[in-house]
Formats: C-alpha cells, sequence, structure tokens
C-alpha cells in the first residue's frame, strides 16, 4: 500500500494545469477566477464500486473517465462550460499506485477532451472504491429542471438504452463502451442552451428522469415510444445511465435547434403531471419500474 | 430503507435558502452568482464511517455538524468565507430517514452559524457511510500553503490535541467535544487573512501539516514545544483533527495580527527544510509518527 503523498502524487501526475487557476492541487482549498457577469455551475456525483461499476468489467481507466463523464453530463445539461474539478477519492486497503495511476490517466484523457481542469480533491481509507468529483463550470443562463411549458416540443440529444444493454452477456463493442466510457455530450448542451426551456440527462433512466423535469416543471407530458433514439424499447424507458440530454423546447426554437444539434422530437409536454406514452399513436401502459432508484 | 426521494426530501428539510443562489437542490447542477473580484475558495473532503467516525461514538448531528466542520476549516485555512456546498452522501442498506435526518440537522446547525448554503448534492448506496462536502467561498486574496519566508513568526490559533484526547477513555467534555463537534475557525481565518504569508490548518497532526506547509513554502521551522497551545504535548505534535490554524506571519504583522486574532506564537520560520523541535531552549527529537497517513 503506498502511503497518502505517493498516492496523490502518482495521480496527479496526468493532469495539466488549467486557466484562470489561483490555487491548484496541493493547499487546503484550491482557488479560480470565475468570468465576470458569468453564473458558477455547480454539481457533484460519485461512482461506487460494486455500485456503479465492478473491476471484473471496468479498468482503472474506465473507472476515471466514468466518474468524471457523469459530472460532465450533469454541467452539459445545464448547458454549461466545464472548467475546473475536484476529485475526492476513497479506496480500500490493498490499492496500488498503478490503479490509482490508472483512475488518473482515463479521467485525465476525458479531462483534456473538456478543457476541465483538476484543482483539488481528497483522498481517504474505505471498504471499497469511491470516486467522488465536482464539477464547476460557467454559464450566462444555466438551464435546470424546471421551465418547461405546456405546448414545448420534447427532445433528446443522443441515443437511450445502450448503456444498459452494455451490462448484459453478448453487448456490442457500441453498447460496452457506452456503459464504461459514456460521452458527455458537452458541446450539445451548450449549443442547446440557447434554445431549450429545461434540461435533464438521462442518467437514472428516461422515464424517471423525465419524471424529475416534469415535477420541477409541473407539466405532464406526451412520448411516442416509436420515436425514441433506441434498438431495444424496454431498456431506452428504464435503463440508466445513457447520459443523453432531454430537453424541452419551445415550439417556435425547435427548428433552430435542430439545425444547431443533432436531436430528435420525441413528444411535447402538456398540461396536468404524469407521463403517457404511446407506441405508433396507440396508448402504451407505463412499465412498472421506471428508473433507477439509488437506494434500492 | 426509504427511496432515493424520500430520503433527499427528509435530508433537505432543515437547510435554509442562500444567498445569490440561482439554482438549488433538485436539478442536475445547482448555479450561484460568484461576487465581482473575488476569488472563488472551492475544497473537498469526506468522513467516512469506521475511518472517521463510528456510530457508538457519533451521533447522527455530530456525523452532519463534523462532515462540514472539516471543509469549513479547510476555507478558514484559506482565508475565505464560506458561501455555499454540495454534499454527497453514501448510504448502506438498512439507513433510517431518521439518521439521515439527524445527519442534516447537525450540519444544517452549523451551516446557519457561519450562513453558508446547501446548493446539492448526490446519494448512492454503498457498504458504509460516508459524507463527502465540497465548500464553496470566496476571498480577495486567499491564503495558500506557499509563502511562508524565513524569518516569519509561526503561529497557532485553537487549541491542540483535544480531538485525539476525545478518542481517549476519560476524555474530558471538552476532548470529547472537539473530536465530535470541532468548531471551523472561520472568522479568526478571515482576520487572519490580512497578514499570514501562509496558512494550514492542522487536521493530520501539527507536525504534518506543519511538514505541508514547509514542502509548499520551501522553507524549515524552529518550535518550541512548551509554547504550544496544548495539554499533553505528544496528541498536540501527532493527534490529528484539531482544525486549530497554523500561520506564518510577516515579523512587522505580528502584533497587529495579535490584536485581531487570539493566538500564540510558536516558533519561526526558517532557511533550508525540515522541523527543528525545542523543549525550554533545549533540542528535542521528533517523535517517529508524526501524524495521521490517511490510508496507513
Amino acid at each position: 500500500m503506498p502511503s497518502e503523498l505517493e498516492l496523490i502524487e502518482a495521480f496527479l501526475a496526468p493532469f495539466p494545469g488549467g486557466e484562470r487557476v489561483v490555487i491548484g492541487p496541493g493547499s487546503d482549498c484550491a482557488a479560480v477566477r470565475p468570468a465576470r457577469g458569468m453564473k458558477l455551475v455547480v454539481t457533484t456525483d460519485a461512482v461506487v464500486e460494486r455500485v456503479h461499476f465492478s473491476w471484473l468489467r471496468f479498468t482503472p481507466e474506465d473507472v476515471g473517465w466514468k466518474s468524471l463523464a457523469v459530472n460532465l453530463s450533469d454541467l452539459a445539461a445545464a448547458g454549461a462550460r466545464p472548467r475546473w474539478f475536484l476529485c475526492a477519492l476513497a479506496v480500500p486497503r490493498g490499492t496500488t499506485l498503478r490503479q490509482a495511476s490508472g483512475v488518473a490517466r482515463g479521467m485525465a484523457q476525458l479531462a483534456r477532451r473538456h478543457r476541465c481542469a483538476l484543482i483539488g480533491g481528497n483522498v481517504t481509507a474505505a471498504s471499497a472504491w469511491s470516486v467522488t468529483i465536482t464539477a464547476l463550470g460557467e454559464a450566462a443562463r444555466p438551464l435546470s429542471r424546471a421551465g418547461a411549458r405546456p405546448g414545448d416540443a420534447l427532445v433528446v440529444v443522443g441515443r437511450l438504452g445502450e448503456a444498459a444493454a452494455g451490462l448484459r452477456p453478448g453487448a456490442s463493442a457500441a453498447e460496452s463502451k457506452a456503459q464504461r466510457r459514456p460521452e458527455p455530450l458537452v458541446r450539445e448542451g451548450m449549443k442547446a442552451n440557447a434554445f431549450a426551456s429545461a434540461a435533464v440527462d438521462v442518467s437514472d433512466g428516461f422515464l424517471r428522469d423525465l419524471g424529475h423535469l416534469l415535477r420541477e416543471s409541473r407539466c405532464g407530458a406526451q412520448v411516442e415510444c416509436s420515436l425514441l433514439p433506441a434498438r431495444d424499447l424496454d431498456l431506452a424507458l428504464s435503463g440508466g445511465e445513457d447520459y443523453a440530454l432531454l430537453l424541452s423546447v419551445p415550439r417556435r426554437k425547435l427548428a433552430a435547434l435542430q439545425r444547431a444539434v443533432r436531436c430528435i422530437e420525441v413528444g411535447r409536454i402538456v398540461r396536468g403531471s404524469g407521463i403517457q406514452l404511446t407506441e405508433h399513436g396507440r396508448p402504451r401502459p407505463l412499465p412498472r419500474v421506471t428508473g433507477f432508484d439509488h437506494l434500492k
């Protein structure tokens, strides 16, 4: 088992510096200079061994990539530009420098792609691996789950059900990659920001995350299942970890959004509450389990 | 076991809203409006069951308090004013709403005292409880561990060794409180900011944290042990979790600091590296174990 300082040193090695970083890793706090007039957008999300991943299926690089990806996906849903992040590691006895370096490499690969700088973190012992990242971004007008209005179009960016399919035996390479190395739709989220009235990323399952958006917006929705960008409808509706974006868009802005971002209209926001599904225009009952409850 | 949404609802209940919060808990991201001209100061720290606390000794309220306190102490070391925080919970099967509410109440009590608003978080299943908080503050000129210069006075704010004493049988009420409900020295840190050249909070033990400061500042230090604000010298040197502040202060600013903040001069920064201890002016050897390694 390496010492705490050895592990921190190995972990920090692959990360480049960042812009507007006043104090980086190595002090009690990091300090950054936020851009004038922008809102600071912040999210935190954890990836836990035996809950979100197993070492049988994931390489250390996968774990590092995915831990950051799930956070960048939240920034994408807010339409924010990623800037900085902090990484709190919990590692069990027997953790090697090789494992820690692998996690760091996968994380740094995605961080470089989105020019998001590691500015601080924490390390502690624990009974299992977990990586809790807090990502900071900037947006002039961040999107939230509230703001959808009856009449808005319901739009999906990205594909549904692939990450869940990636857990099944015989998964395709694309499905396995969607599970281990999801691509956060950061550029798409930033572009969609100008058009959408509300947004959520599909992490817990389409129906469950749509439910979150509807509850916060105090609306209902109608969804035509045949339009969902998916091969397997059950997984599309209730499988989690897709990191697609689900947007409500005022009708008059829909054409402009569709020119800016590759997306599919799958339904519309209506008065009331709850979700009505149709399949080729005919009512379809809601599945009994509608997504991922992190405590069940 | 409550559902994820039930647990989140119970957890959020005791927290008041905050200032300059654009999007609070309930969306993928929180969004805040940073103050113009201030640096954003950020830290993350975790408190883990069976590593940092046991339910035999800690009430849920203690765990909530301490989880936030260790983060506010980091902001205090930077001389920053706490503003907002996010809380990532990991909870095992069998967690009750009563436990979660207790953690939230203890955390909210400290948050109110320092006007620090909960703006977001995450919840996941895990094999043991952990609370990972990311705290955000603001400072015009945040302190770091780098910046100490030979000739600076070495100053301690707060007491040393009490939290470690609080773990021993027969601990006094004050010692037990120092372990379960440490008081982050936020106001003291903000005042000291105007005078100090570098700072660290004593979380891993006086010698170990002083070592961090010296390494980042590329200096050494002489410390007179009889001046340390402690009852038990061994615990003062190497016991962790004190959340005292350790500052280097240019000599010409020392008197002004001492008028502003109750503090004790315990030594000085010197050229070179490492720590030389004296006791009543005579050399004293360094202890073999100099503090808390989170992985040992």
